[in-house]
């Protein structure tokens, strides 16, 4: 571990290794519900539907964002069960999001196993994931709220408006590291977000509570997010699901990269714009790039940004009342992070 | 003309051929509010989405859907303007829908110009599509009420279901002239539909009305994809902005085909089995194509029943009171119809 990344303490520190098991005890009964509206929902007469849909909602994701939700309504002691529906619709809307991305990168791995595009092809995973946002919002309807609406409506518009810049970036390793951090707000965090804010709003809690579970949410999707980024150098399938260099070899310009080329001289420079690129990306240019992340501090300081991020998380939390559901979702700010050492 | 299309006369007869004119009068100023309404809510800081989502919006549609709002609020006498900015939902999930479908098919030509996919690639279709889906429902929900999003979102998840169902039935020439209608039904038709009973919706007019509307838009809706079925075995891109046999060559199996097949000897059915599965899509197999389904009355007969599902339409806006905007929305009917002969 680099000097950097140790240097920085605000993380709350266990005895053991942070984990997602205090959220997931938390939530495990709401989200037993959860999964029985997601099974219930994803059905449809036309056969491909459930099939394609349960292949990858069933295919061992976390329920992170709907573990959110439940999560978030713990720590205000929310006692109703609109939130049940309203995390079947975060989920189906991620899995939607999911689907498309597989298409729109052509990917053939997903959380180890193959793709649901691989499977099937490209035009079945459009359409069930065009099915799949649509049924999200009937989900929202059903439970009736304009204001959870509106939350989740411009959430999604902000992700697929946040996946087109991202495509408009793609290889294109001159991405300022600010251009960077507003793709990933808008790709990923903001369904983190709302997913925590909509608790707030079915538990109708005051404009503060709201904002302070909006930005625990953004701001830990954004940590989330800078880590699976470090990860993908230094990790291998059989812990994360995926190969180390899959981002290296989409010629995904990350931030781990963006510091890396902002640091180097015109050689490493060169090796960058190559790789992302697409002309160098065997073994060795991977080996290469991450000696070069390695010897930059890269790998290092977009874990200390990711840390910055963890603890603006940390911080929106300290607004809610003490709870034991409150420290499960300050220990999943620590699981996020620590995950990378 | 053959017999079994001349024997019905369900369409209002006018000296006239009969055109989108009327409606295109009627709802000309509320139309100019309604574009203004899409060209700002297309917008985004990230240029790729104006300009790849203008391409199809600025290219050359009817605006039909938007039409059908607006001519149906103008036959309940609404007076209000929430319903230039339903219009321009329903455009966006109508178009949201078309970049999809062109990704699904790859297509290249759509209204006679080349298609966003051939121009930007499939995955910038893919997500402007989503970005598009999202804002539709953005601007639903600024509309905020529960039941035209109840309607809609409904009508987007029968639509995905129906286009996944289509995707399933490719090129299987044994589809029923039953399941074939329970697609376009849900393809097409449920956009008409929803496009014509949220006007009264947002009219506060009877369950009554709003059924009529909704049944005037279904039929009307299944009536245009039958003739448009037809005439992609008689027409040429002058008239129609496609060339005849797309649907031919792409291995759709329309109700034209369906019929020539159920009515085949074994040797019909070997031609269009082949045909189908793309192992003859030449011009001579279209024009062979062409003379079988004349031969077996299978183009007249479409268009026969196009013409019943045309007369349900008007028997429902019967329900209507008489005005000057009814009759331009059952002149709409007559077009439908008419264009083919």
């Amino acid at each position: 571990m680099s000097a950097s990344a140790q240097g920085s303490n605000v993380v709350p520190l266990h005895g053991a290794k942070p984990s997602l098991a205090p959220l997931m005890n938390l939530v495990a009964g709401g989200l037993l519900a959860v999964n029985r509206v997601i099974l219930e929902r994803m059905q449809s007469p036309v056969a491909l539907i459930p099939e394609l849909a349960g292949h990858l909602i069933a295919g061992g994701g976390k329920r992170l964002r709907p573990m959110l939700t439940l999560g978030s309504a713990a720590a205000l002691d929310y006692a109703g069960d609109r939130h049940y529906r309203l995390a079947a619709a975060v989920e189906f809307i991620h899995t939607a999001t999911l689907l498309h991305d597989d298409v729109v990168d052509g990917s053939d791995l997903r959380r180890g196993r193959a793709t649901a595009n691989t499977i099937w092809g490209n035009p079945a995973s459009v359409l069930v994931g065009d099915f799949l946002f649509s049924r999200a919002f009937e989900l929202m309807v059903e439970d009736g709220s304009i204001k959870v609406l509106k939350v989740l409506s411009r959430a999604s518009a902000v992700i697929a408006e946040g996946e087109v810049a991202q495509l408009t970036a793609q290889r294109q390793v001159e991405t300022t590291e600010e251009r960077y951090l507003a793709i990933i707000g808008a790709k990923t965090a903001a369904l983190f977000a709302a997913a925590c804010q909509i608790a707030a709003v079915v538990a109708e809690r005051s404009q503060g509570i709201e904002d302070a579970l909006e930005a625990y949410g953004r701001n830990l999707g954004i940590a989330f997010q800078l880590v699976d980024d470090a990860i993908d150098y230094v990790s291998d399938a059989d812990t994360m699901g995926k190969d180390a260099g899959d981002d290296f070899r989409d010629g995904k310009v990350t931030l781990p990269v963006i510091l890396a080329y902002a640091r180097g001289d015109a050689s490493a420079r060169r090796f960058w714009k190559r790789a992302m690129e697409g002309a160098a990306t065997g073994p060795d240019a991977l080996a290469e790039a991450v000696a070069r992340l390695r010897e930059t501090g890269a790998i290092a300081d977009t874990l200390a940004r990711a840390r910055v991020y963890g603890s603006r998380a940390l911080d929106a939390l300290n607004l809610l009342p003490a709870t034991a559901a409150r420290a499960a979702l300050a220990e999943t700010v620590a699981f996020a992070i620590e995950r990378a050492y």
